[in-house]
């Protein structure tokens, strides 16, 4: 069974190191100083280590069960649920007033992280809770605020997010979910949604669903669109729980994994239901939870790569099977341990690289949230916009690609479930899909965000690499392996747009045929930016004479090691990319 | 459940139009007319559609289970075993003389991707078998074979494989099942084998295993290695079964994939085994069977993919969501296909163009291995012994990939067990890892099949691709979008053979450190030549005259697809290899 120790020294670098969070001038960072951040850290980390991690094979194992109506999670969930909620971890970037903490979303992040990366599964009844949150914070009325959010914030009761219908995920205009006025302003509503994570459980005394339906007059497609609030129990008016609602849960998916969570078909048959926001105005209530929930898929893409790349390094370690080619390192032993063979090594360098990577380029994004909500600065909004899709898309196609690489290491082993590799495989495997298909995630990149107000979200992008490469044309350690690979990436990076903008226009496919590369593209060029903004603070530490020498020096050569053998993969998507759209659409749909 | 055709018509071009069989001078090729090829693809085709394709699923749910020492599989698996018993299928291309038909490897190899295609699990219960056959053919002695393979052939027994156990896989010279004389010419074989496909079963009345035990006098490491036969049941002198012998399972694995095939642990307790070939020479016994093995394997990574596909593409045009970007094509309908959107087109022509890549490649090497085999040609072994790591490493690596990608297609519905496609993925997954871990593959290529015999077949693969390429060069035809794709990748592949040359004699770790990128820039150059050779029997055909204009303009399309969006990773790969081991092996082991 696969142990699990937070990698609070990495994260302890990138908040005060690389992000400098307590000098920053955003409201509320400056409290965040490094006694304050490793406290919290230390704490999420021994409740994962000693909690969360041990349960999430049992999760896997058992899954959840729903018998006469009633859903059962696995053995343990329910009082790892209770220590969650005693350590009052939900609210710690939530509104004071509704009981939380008001920490900055960047700090709710990082502990996010230890807990997914301990057990994906059981973390998604607290982070669908907390997206509920969001969504009624930022849209619903204050009477409905008052009513539901301080037992959410306590997670006394949770939250889901109901989309998705069978005939729709995507394209949510096809729904047929209905909405009918019942004149005292509540709504009935009645229809089925189907994959609702965490939609039954028996965690909590209530669960509030936020459902999207149709309410009349609303017109075709999205624009019909409202969202609702649909209690499980109905809410008397002194906070007491009053009678069962009608909506529950008509049945739970078998899955590939994410087996702990119960995703469950979700049956509305003349439910109760609040309205949220404005009627008709639905899809845009939801779409400004988009950056965070999208943002949070993102962080599963590598922190469940995180928790299998430390098995992979454990088990390098530990098992002897062959001889390092440059002789024995060993020679006591049958054998020498994996770790001494090169292309063990290249996978355990691809993993690493990566996970800390990506972990820079969430962390900044959270940043950018923060900054966004706390000041208003609408540059950083625009940035995290355009970054959104990056992050959701390209770190769960290569946090999955990592968790393959980490079962992959322990050779058969990694494929029986007994060693906990598979499921990190199968689990990670579900953030491809989820909060948006990678696909979607494409044509949102290239559809829409790389021209939003005009294109200047990405040129700022560009000119905060091209400020970067400025500033440290001097460097001499980001000299060797940092900026030439960055200034390449980044070259591909705005060939690729310039070909989407000279084509597009005429021919929609041409930049949509390339979307995935563009995703791809984007994604190493960020990580390209993150390493050599953490080799940067990594060689002022060295010369500031940090006594971590051997952290900083092990950044500096992950960082070479990502520049020199992920960022050549640029070049190969600005190719494809510019073989346009024709070798894509070439054939007819019945030729395949 | 995800239906299946047999690819036939793709196989018959492949056969006749790319490999011309029955022009052959390859002895038995030339009783390979199109006629009787459809005639055995046809039969096979219908086999697999009507009785192993809806099993799938079915192994997949019930999994086998091991009750009092005996292993039930899954419902349905007994009288589809006897299907294929009964059409003589095992014994397709073996000798006559043991009761096979004697056709080629390569028939053998067409049918058994339609079977793989179908259903993965079953089909290993037939595929182990034919192992085992090659191996006693190939080594032991005639009492032995009169003895065994008659049964074997006709499936009423079938074979396993016994190498690995729990302290060791890759390196089989730390091996401890011991194997003692008892001086009339039998061992008794004591010890323990794990990850055993097909260990245990009820389709058959014997199970012959083959398995690697140490007897004394042999020295250390895999010197003292030799090969027993090792009957589940003793075998009488008038062949009728005998008493149960020492050999027996002691648990079924609980594993990712793959379900309906019994992986067991193996006990041996003082079982009766037989020497197959000499004493202390068991691992080159062994070897000799590793070129179709492992090419088995290579095959069973685009077959799944096939199927893969299949539903990937039938799911595309079934499912409306969203419109197409150039305006609705299904203006009557409340959305458009998913195959209107060119991120979906780009995912199965990635498919497709994979799959029709590899099965060339792998009827190509079927067709060394028959070469080799029935004209003694060292230069047919040569290259085939040169081609096995790639085919066996670059078509897993990537058939897992595109089982993901198909699965992809399905959004949501791919993740739950209910559509089939989360059991591609994971039945996919495990031809990464057995028959040699494809980083043992990578380090077989570059470590020992680069240089073998003085590098000549790698030599003669370079000559191939530049008489191609010379024999070609006027084709107007292969002018657009093959020849500069392919002499680009043959470049690159041979600069990275240069840069392992050069610096590989002064630090392995150079080469090593660069060996998975050498085996995908080495298959995708594979893929490269195959797709201009389809494309340019193509071409022959429709110059020919030929009624199947749509299917030849289609293979074309698709072999540009190919060359402009796969080939570009070459590129990629070659800067990886030249940024050399330094990256890589930077890190202390303590660093990780």
């Amino acid at each position: 069974m696969p142990a699990y120790t937070a990698p609070t020294k990495d994260i302890q670098f990138l908040l005060h190191d690389v992000l400098k969070v307590s000098a920053s001038e955003v409201p509320g960072f400056a409290d965040l100083d490094a006694d304050t951040t490793g406290a919290i850290l230390d704490e999420a980390g021994r409740l994962a280590t000693e909690v969360l991690a041990p349960l999430n094979p049992v999760g896997d194992r058992e899954g959840c069960r729903l018998e006469n109506g009633v859903v059962y999670t696995p053995t343990g969930f329910k009082a790892a649920f209770e220590a969650m909620k005693e350590g009052g971890w939900n609210g710690l970037d939530l509104p004071e007033e509704f009981g939380g903490q008001g920490l900055p979303y960047l700090m709710g992040t990082a502990v996010g992280e230890i807990f997914v990366s301990a057990n994906m599964a059981f973390n998604m009844y607290q982070g669908l809770t907390h997206g509920a949150i969001g969504a009624i914070l930022a849209h619903a009325s204050d009477e409905l605020k008052a009513t539901y959010l301080p037992k959410m914030v306590s997670l006394d009761w949770t939250g889901t997010m109901n989309l998705t219908e069978p005939h729709c995920g995507t394209d949510l205009g096809l729904i047929r979910t209905r909405a009918e006025p019942q004149g005292d302003g509540s709504y009935k509503i009645t229809g089925q949604k189907i994959f609702i994570s965490a939609g039954d459980h028996d965690l909590a005394d209530n669960i509030i669903h936020l459902v999207l339906a149709k309410a009349p007059g609303g017109g075709e497609g999205t624009r019909g669109i409202s969202l609702f609030i649909v209690p499980k129990f109905m809410v008397n008016a002194d906070g007491s729980l009053g009678a069962r609602n009608g909506a529950g849960p008509g049945k739970i998916e078998e899955k590939m994994g994410i087996h702990g969570n119960a995703t469950c078909v979700m049956n509305f048959d003349g439910a109760t239901g609040y309205l949220v926001g404005e009627l008709h105005k639905g899809m845009r209530n939801m779409f400004t939870m988009m950056n965070e929930a999208r943002l949070g898929v993102g962080l599963q893409g590598y922190a469940v790569a995180e928790a299998a790349y430390q098995a992979a390094v454990a088990y390098a370690r530990d098992r002897l099977q062959g001889r390092a080619v440059t002789g024995a390192e060993n020679p006591q032993g049958p054998a020498d341990p994996l770790i001494v063979h090169p292309d063990i090594r290249r996978s355990l360098m691809d993993q690493k690289s990566f996970v800390e990577g990506a972990r820079a380029l969430t962390y900044w994004g959270a940043e950018l949230i923060d900054r966004a909500h706390r000041t208003g600065d609408a540059k950083a909004e625009g940035m995290i916009s355009l970054l959104t899709p990056v992050i959701k898309g390209f770190q769960t196609d290569r946090g999955f690609d990592m968790a393959v690489q980490a079962q992959q290491v322990f050779g058969g082993h990694g494929y029986i479930e007994e060693q906990g590799m598979s499921q990190f495989a199968r689990d990670a495997r579900i953030a491809m899909i989820y909060e948006g298909a990678n696909g979607v995630q494409a044509l949102d990149l290239v559809g829409r965000k790389l021209a939003q107000d005009g294109g200047k979200h990405v040129m700022a992008f560009f000119d905060m690499v091209k400020g970067f490469l400025k500033d440290n044309a001097d460097h001499e350690g980001l000299q060797q392996g940092f900026l030439d690979p960055l200034k390449k990436a980044s070259k591909d990076l705005q060939a690729a747009a310039m070909y989407f903008m000279q084509n597009g226009m005429k021919n929609p496919n041409a930049a949509l045929a390339g979307s995935t590369d563009f995703l791809h593209l984007f994604g190493h060029t960020c990580l390209g930016l993150m390493w050599a903004k953490m080799a940067r603070a990594s060689f002022d530490a060295l010369a500031a004479g940090s006594p971590d020498e051997d952290f900083h020096r092990t950044k500096i050569a992950t960082g070479r090691y990502y520049m020199a053998r992920q960022l050549p993969a640029t070049g190969m998507h600005l190719a494809r990319i510019e073989s346009g759209a024709e070798p894509v659409m070439a054939l007819d749909a019945a030729a395949f």
